[in-house]
């Protein structure tokens, strides 16, 4: 089995190539390769499928050669990941299978892709949905009313604060948010660090405080655009997250574009039975 | 540059063959191998190099033909890892460079190690010393009295306790001990399972909880050697730790004997510009 490690403003992934759709992706390889102890260790696992070959897939095939599998750590099966198709793209790019700009086909619908030259790569996300609630967040005795709710299309809660309390604050555990959202929710915490440019720290449903997450990166632009009343306007956000730095512009026909790093980190050769998963080697 | 992926009982390393000590291996390109998230991930390195190529390990050559450049995941440059000797001989292994029993020059010295059929590894650790300190060991609300120190020749102490607080202890933060030992100590929380059987979580100083420690079970060994007023016996125990279980033996010589698995996980290609050393890619 041949893989390559990947990430995206370090949120990470094991791409599985399997072109022809030959490969028996189980819920227990899956997990087995996430490990970051006992197997390769990665946010979520991406198989590299052609479109005619995976069922699911077939009626995209038309237009988008190959298929994004994303599979969550644990095993289970995801949408979309806006860091994850950056790294998708990248690696079609490199093993020569996709040009400069093209689509690919993920569970969320086909999504566009532009590769820059500076090693940038550019994902259409598709159109945010902003909701009327205004859910309380709390984190220990702190307590923000002024928040914005937003689906990318999963759905996600963002509050803004100022530097100090981003830096302190303790993510270890989930924030309490009342009412929450009937499918749960990120939580992002922001705070404006000039024009256009935002600092962010996320708590992911289910997972915890990541390094990054792309559709979190898109949505408190989105909630910046909100607090300020103002209509998207193809203007150019930064947002910064641990993992790095990605840029975000809500273009005036609703779609908006997430922009930022896609690295491959090694090429890797590995058996499932090295993983325990056959034999005991 | 060809690196291997290995752990024992879940503490895991990045191997970096270099047989003819070609390699610059610098703090930074250690710390981008063992980034989880941007790198390979592991608790450490171990470059593998003959001994006549090391001039560190150049006195140990008669004796032993590879030498363990260990480094942690930090960068800095360590003496000896009970986990990651037995990785380093399965590798050797694996390459046709050892055989079922031979000897591997370390910064802690030369170390004896067998190979089992079963997939396990046998270390010789060298001499524990017991210390005649009993710190006070305390968590939260929680304290211990009767503990025992041990030097492995890194240095342990050790505390007994009950299944359950084992399973709920907060070792999120360093136990407090008092008076501490000069150097710091790794901390185990034992708990006796049956009849030369035990269950250890260990915080590990410098580093934080981990998912095992190859000195630190050994240092329990003898800690109940200790509890029981009972002399070095040949007999053999099992450690169970949250990364699996490994056998310990401590010889009437006074050696101790660490025995168990050790797994080569993946073979990885990769350059130091995909890490952002050299290039952006």
């Amino acid at each position: 089995m041949r893989a390559v490690k990947g990430h995206g403003t370090e949120n990470d992934f094991v791409l599985l190539p399997d072109l022809d759709g030959e490969l028996r992706l189980t819920p227990e390889l899956t997990r087995a390769l996430a490990d970051r102890h006992a197997g390769i260790g990665g946010d979520g696992v991406l198989r590299v499928v052609r479109s005619v070959n995976e069922p699911e897939a077939a009626a995209m095939a038309a237009q988008a050669e190959f298929f994004m599998d994303y599979r969550n750590a644990d095993g289970s099966v995801a949408e979309m990941c806006g860091n994850g198709v950056r790294v998708f793209a990248r690696y079609l790019h490199e093993a020569g299978l996709l040009g400069d700009h093209g689509r690919i086909a993920t569970r969320g619908g086909v999504k566009q892709v532009w590769l820059d030259a500076d090693g940038q790569v550019t994902v259409g996300m598709g159109i945010p949905h902003v909701l009327i609630d205004t859910p309380v967040v709390t984190v220990h005795d702190q307590q923000w009313a002024d928040s914005v709710a937003v689906e990318m299309p999963n759905p996600h809660v963002v509050v803004e604060t100022d530097a100090e309390t981003l830096a302190a604050l303790d993510l270890t555990r989930a924030p309490l948010v009342e009412p929450g959202l009937p499918h749960g929710q990120n939580v992002e915490f922001t705070v404006a660090l000039g024009e256009r440019h935002i600092a962010m720290r996320v708590h992911e449903r289910g997972v915890g405080e990541t390094r990054s997450c792309g559709t979190g990166i898109c949505a408190v632009v989105v909630a910046a655009y909100v607090r300020a009343g103002a209509e998207a306007d193809g203007q150019t956000w930064r947002v910064d997250v641990p993992g790095g730095r990605c840029e975000v512009v809500w273009q005036p026909d609703g779609e908006i574009l997430l922009r930022g790093p896609a690295v491959l980190v090694a090429e890797i050769d590995l058996e499932p039975s090295w993983l325990g998963l056959a034999t005991v080697r």
